[in-house]
C-alpha cells in the first residue's frame, strides 16, 4: 500500500510505526470532518476551474459514501494509512481511480488536519456545553426540591454563616454557567478557516478562493496571513483543555463537598445503594467512589494542559511533526470531561440531604448580630464586632 | 498594633509571620484598588442610610489621602498589617478614630480582596494588551521596512516553500492579535461585582445595594448568588495566566526563530552590539541572551498556571486561606509578561535581516511546479507530485 | 456475574461503567504480577495455618494456569471484572469453586494492587534501563566510528570552542548513565512489601507473617507501619515518571541537536532515506519526523507527572478511589519512554556526520589564545581576554 | 563600572536590566559558596604553576574577607554586578588590583555557577532534611503522648477499621523518612565536580587538575566528559524540587487530616487560640489558617517543578542563558519548604486529640469479624464476608 507522499523509496518499518504512533486510532473521530472539509475544498476547486464537474461529483459522492460507511462501522483507519487523511485518500483512489488524487491540489495535510480539527472542536464544544447544562439542570432540580433545607455556610471548613441547599446548589450552577461561557469563547478562537494556507506558505500561485471554503464550512473568518495558521496550532486546543480544567475543577469541588457531606461524621447527605460500591474486605462499606473519581479527574486535565502547552513551546515557526502529539491530550481531556459531566448529571439526581442531621448553631448568627448591633446602636462595626466576640469568648470558657 | 480581627487573645508570632507570608509585599499594588472599592462601599452604605454623611465624607477623604500618600511612597504595608486591608483599616482608624471602623459594615475581607483584585486585573490587562500592541507595532515596522526580503518558509525545520520577512513578521503579529483578543475575554470573565457577598454568604440581613457598588465600580454585572463569589476565586486569575502563557509562548517562538536566524550557520539576521552580551571566557562572543531569556519565560508562566490551578483543586466550597497563595503566581506572571513584551518591542527594532546570506534554492518551487504541472497537463495532483519527485530524486543522485 | 464486593444490592450500570473506567484494559499488564503476589500470600496463609495444604495447592496451581493462559492470549479482563483482581478472583472461583475465595483472607484490594504494581515497576525499570543502555551503546558506537570528526562546541547557539563528535556523543551518554542511576533509585523507593497492610489498617487480628511474603517476593523491607502503605501510593509512581522525564528530556535534547544539524543551513548530518518521511504536497521534502516526535515526547511525560502528583495532593490519609487514576499516567509514560528509547537506539545507528560541511573558524580558539597569552606573558586572564577581544573587534570592522 | 565580559562596546541599559533580571537578589545566597569554589580553583592553579604563591594568597585572603563582609551584611550584589560572579570579581579587583583577574584563568561562569550551586544544594538538602526530622520528632512525640487514643481508620473518607493516633502519626513519620531518603538521593545526583569544564568544552589546553578541585570541594567524582556538565544543568535542580514536592505533599496531606479533624462536625482535635486566626466579619471564628497554607504549599512546588523542567526542554546541548531562570523556581521551592516544615514541627506540638468526641462504631470490626468467622468455621473468606454483610444490611433497614 503506497503512502500518499511515497516517492518510491524504502521506509524503515520501525520508523513508520513510531511516526504513525496512535494517530490511526485517534483520527477515527475526524473522518466525517475531514470528509466535509475535503468536499468544501473540491467544490472550491471546481468553482475556480481547477477541477472539472464530473471529477468533482465523483470525488464528493465517494467521500460522502466513505463517511457513511465509516459511521456504519464498515471500515476503520489502518496503521499503514498513518492517519485519517491517508486513509481517505487511499480509499478514494481505490474507488474512483487516479481522479481521487485531484482533490489534493492546493492543499497540504497541514491545513487539512487543522480544518478537520476545528470542525470537530466546534461539535465537541457544543456537546460539552450541553452536558454541563445537564449538570446545571440537576443542580437546579436539587435546589427546587430540597433548596429550603438549611446548611451551614463554611469558611476555612468552619461553620461561618447560615446558608441553604438552594444557595449551595445555585452557587455551583452559576460557576458552571461561567464555564459554559468559557467554552463558547474557545469556539470563537477556533472559528478561522485554515484552508488555502497549504503547508503554511500558501498554494504556490494557484488561484484558490479561501473565502469560498470559509463560507461553505461556516467559519467566522479566514485566517490571515497564511503563516499564522501553523503558528496557531495548539492554541485553541490548549484553550479548550484549559476551559475543561476550570469546568471539571468546579465539578470536582462539588464532588469534594458531597464527599465531606457523606462522611459518617457529617452525614448531611445519603446516596442510594446503587450509587455506591463495596469494599473487597470490609462488608459494611458503601463507598462513594463515583465522587472520588470525579474529584480526581481534574488532575488528568491539568496534566493534559501542561502536555499541550509544552508541545509547541520553543518551536521555531512553521509546521513540525511535534504537533501531531497535540491530539492525544486534547481527545483525552474531551472524553474524560464528557464522562464526568454525564455521570454527575446522573448522580446528582439521587443525592438526598438529611435535614435531621444538619444543625446550625447560634454562633452562625454572630456576624448578623454584630451587623444589627452596629446599626441599632449607631456604633462602628469594629466596636460591635468586638462586643459580640467578647460575649462569645465568655461563653467558650 | 491590633489586627483587624483581634479579639484580645494571644497570637503566636511564628504563626503570624507564616500566615501573613509575603502578602504585605504583594499587596502593595492593590492599595489604590482597595481604596477605590472601599469608597464605593462607603458611598453605598451612606445611600442606604447605614453610614451618615459626615462619617462617609471623612472616611472617603482619608482613604483618598492614604492612596495618594502610598503612591507618593510615603508608607508601605508592614508585616504586622498582614495585608492591604489591614494596612488601610489601621491607618484609617489611626487618622480619623473609631469612625474608620464603620466602613467594614456588610463587608468581609473575602469580598473586599476580590473587588480590589478584579479592579487591578482590569488595569493589568489593559497594560499587557498595550505592550503586546507595541510588539505588533515593531513587527509591522519590520514588515514595512524589510518585508520584501525573501525567506525560505520552513516545515520540519527544512526549507519548504518561498516566504518573506513580511509574511514571517505578520504571521506573528496576527497571533499576537489573537492573544490580545484572549486578554479581552479574560476581562469579561472578571467583570463581576463581588461586593455584598461578604464572607460568601451575604451580609446577614443588612439592606445592601449591590447594584450601586457595581455601577460605581463599572462592573458589567453583579455576581449571583453570593455563594458563587468564593467558588470563582482563582478562575479569572488562572484564565489570565493561561492567556499570558499563549502570548509569551508566541513571543518565545519568535525568539526561537531569531536565535536560529542569528546562528553563524544561518546568519540571516544581525543584532547591534548593544543588544548582545559577552562571555566571561571567550573574547569573540556576542551572545543574544535577551532572546534566550525571552524564550525561557514561558516556562515560568506555565509553572504559575499549574500553581494557580492546583491551589483551588479539590477544595470544598467557601473561602479557604489557601486562596491567598493565588496572588504570587498571578503577579509573577503579569510582571514577567510585562518585562518580556517591553523588551521585545524594543529589541525587534534593531533586528536587521541580511539578504546577502539568505538563499532560496529551486527546490522551494517544487510544490508550485507540481501545481502548475497538474493544472497545465490536466493530470491529478498526485501524478504531478510523483513526476516532480522523481525528477528531484534523479538530481540528488 | 458477581463483583467481588457484591452484597446482593443493585448497582447502577452507568456508575459501574464510570467507576471501572479503563482499568480493565490498563490492568492487563498486571495479571502475572498479581498472580505472583497472590501465590505468595496463599503460601504464607498456608504456613500460618490459615489455609490448608490442598486448598493452597489448588489455588496456586489454578493461578499459575490462569497466568499462562492470559499470557497466551486466551482471556482478557472484562469491564464487568472491573480490574485484574476481580478478573482473577472470578476465574479462580469459576475453576475451583468457593475455595478460591479463601485466598482473600487478610488481604484487601488496597494492598493487593500495590504489591502487583511494585512487582511490575521492578520489571519495567529493568526494561527501561536496558533500553537506555542501548541508546548509550549507539552513542558509543557513533563516538567510536565518527568520534574524531571536529564539531564546533556551542554556547548560546553560537560557536564557542572546539569540540568533536566523540565529546558530543559521550556527553549525552554520560547523562543517560545518570538517568539510569536515577531509575535504579526509584527501584529502591518501591522496594517495600505492602502485603499484610490490607485496607491500610492491618488484618484485624489475623496472624499474618509479613516477613514471609516479603522474602517470597524479594522486597528489601516490609513497609511499616501499615498506615504508611496507602500514604505512599503515588510516590514511587511519580518518582518513576519524574526520572523518565529527565531521561526522555535528555534524549529529546539529543533529538534537538540532530534536528539542528540536519537543517539545510547546517547540513552537519545526513540521514538515510528510509529514516525520513515525505510531504503530502512538496515533492522535494525528506523530513526528520522521527526526531521531532522524540523531541515532543517529554511534554507527554511532564504532563503525566503533573497528573500523578495532583491526584494525591490534599487527600486525607487512607485509601481513596482517586488513586485508581494513577495507573493511566504511569503506564502512558512507561510505554512512551520505551518507544522513544527503542527508536533512538535504532535511528542513531544511521546518523552520518558530514565533515565536509563542518567548519571551525579561528575565533573558536580565542579562549585558548587568551589562556596562552595569560600564561606566557604572566598577565591576568582578564587582561589577556581584553587584548584578544580588541584584536577580534578590529577584524570585525 | 565594567562588566566582566566588557570589551568596550556600548550595552543597551534596558537590555542589561532585562538580562540581569533578579539574579543579583537571588545570588545573595551563593556568595559564600562561590568564594569557596573560587578558592579551590585558585589553589589548584597555584599547584599547577598557573598562579604564583603571592597572588594566590592575596586572592584567597581577599575572597575570604569578602565572604565574611557579605555575611556581616556589609555589602550586597548590585544590579550592575549582574550576578554573584560579577560582584565578587569586581570587588576582588577593586581591592587587590589586576591580580584579581588571574583567578579566572581556566574557568567560565558556566562551570563556576554550577560549582557554587552544587555546594549550596548540599547545605540546603542537609537543612531541609533536619527540618523534616523535626516534623518527624513532633509526630513521634504526639504518638508517645497521645498515641493510645483510638481513631477510626478511614478509606474513601468512610470509617473502615480501627486505628489510633499512634498509627496515624507514625504513618506520616514513616513517609517523611522516605522523603528524607529521597533528599539524600538528590545529593548523590549533585555530587559531581563541574570545575575544569569551563564553558562546557574544557579549558583550551591549560593543564588544569580537575581531581584537585574535586578533592578540595569534597565532590564524590569529577563530571566527565566536559560536555556532560552543561547538559546536566537543571537535572539536580528539578530532582530536588521533585523530592520537595513529595515531602511537602506528605506534609500537606497531614494538614488535610488536621483540617478535617478540626471541623466542628468531627471535632477530633483542638488547637490553642494562639495558633488560630480570626475573621474580619464573624466574631466567633477561630480559623486554622496555618494548616490551610501548608496544604496549599504543594501547588507552588509543583508549579516550580514544571517551570524547572520546561526551562531545559528541547534546548540544544551547550550553555544557554535560559538556564539562568532555573534559580528562581529552585530557591522559591527551598524557601517555601523550609517555612512549611518549620511551622509544622512547631504547630504539631500543640495539637490535642479529643477522645471524648471520637467514637468507633461496631461496624469498624466487620472485617475482623469476617476474618474470625472464616478462620473459626473454616469457610472461605468470601463466604464469611457475605454473611457479615447480610447481617449488617439487615440492621440498616
Amino acid at each position: 500500500m503506497a503512502r500518499i507522499w511515497d516517492k518510491g523509496l524504502p521506509l524503515d518499518q520501525r520508523i513508520l510505526r513510531f511516526t504513525a504512533g496512535e494517530d490511526h486510532r485517534l483520527d477515527e473521530r475526524l473522518v466525517s470532518y475531514d470528509v466535509r472539509a475535503s468536499i468544501a475544498h473540491a467544490r472550491m476547486l471546481q468553482a475556480q476551474g481547477l477541477l472539472d464537474d464530473a471529477d468533482c461529483e465523483s470525488i464528493c459522492a465517494e467521500l460522502e459514501r466513505l463517511s457513511a460507511a465509516h459511521a456504519a462501522g464498515e471500515w476503520s483507519i489502518a496503521l499503514e494509512d498513518e492517519d485519517v487523511h491517508g486513509a481517505l485518500e487511499r480509499r478514494l483512489i481505490d474507488a474512483i481511480g487516479a481522479t481521487g488524487g485531484r482533490v489534493h491540489l492546493g492543499r497540504s495535510r497541514n491545513d487539512q488536519v487543522l480544518a478537520a480539527l476545528r470542525l470537530y472542536l466546534r461539535d465537541a464544544i457544543e456537546h460539552l456545553s450541553s452536558l454541563a447544562a445537564a449538570v446545571i439542570e440537576s443542580l437546579e432540580q436539587l435546589a427546587a426540591t430540597q433548596g429550603a433545607i438549611e446548611l451551614p455556610g463554611y469558611t476555612h471548613m468552619q461553620p461561618a454563616m447560615p446558608s441553604s441547599v438552594a444557595l449551595w446548589a445555585r452557587g455551583f450552577a452559576a460557576e458552571l454557567e461561567d464555564d459554559r461561557r468559557g467554552l463558547k469563547r474557545v469556539r470563537e478562537r477556533a472559528d478561522l478557516n485554515p484552508l488555502g494556507s497549504a503547508a503554511g506558505y500558501g498554494a504556490g500561485g494557484l488561484p484558490l478562493d479561501r473565502e469560498a471554503t470559509r463560507r461553505e464550512l461556516e467559519f467566522a473568518a479566514t485566517q490571515e496571513p497564511v503563516t499564522a495558521v501553523q503558528l496557531s496550532r495548539g492554541k485553541a486546543e490548549a484553550a479548550l483543555i484549559f476551559e475543561l480544567d476550570l469546568l471539571i475543577g468546579d465539578v470536582g469541588r462539588l464532588a469534594s463537598d458531597l464527599l465531606l457531606f457523606y462522611t459518617a461524621e457529617f452525614a448531611y447527605v445519603s446516596l442510594p445503594d446503587e450509587m455506591t460500591t463495596g469494599s473487597s474486605i470490609m462488608p459494611q462499606k458503601r463507598n462513594p467512589d463515583v465522587f472520588e473519581l470525579v474529584r480526581a479527574a481534574r488532575a488528568t486535565i491539568t496534566g493534559a494542559l501542561v502536555e499541550a502547552l509544552e508541545i509547541t513551546a520553543k518551536l521555531i515557526s512553521g509546521y513540525h511533526r511535534d504537533l501531531q502529539r497535540l491530539k492525544a491530550p486534547l481527545f483525552r481531556s474531551i472524553d474524560l470531561a464528557e464522562d464526568v459531566l454525564a455521570i454527575m448529571a446522573h448522580a446528582l439526581r439521587s443525592v438526598r440531604f438529611r435535614p435531621e442531621n444538619i444543625k446550625l448553631g447560634p454562633e452562625l448568627r454572630a456576624a448578623e448580630r454584630a451587623n444589627s448591633l452596629a446599626v441599632e446602636q449607631g456604633i462602628p462595626f469594629r466596636e460591635a464586632y468586638r462586643k459580640i466576640a467578647a460575649e462569645l469568648n465568655k461563653q467558650r470558657r
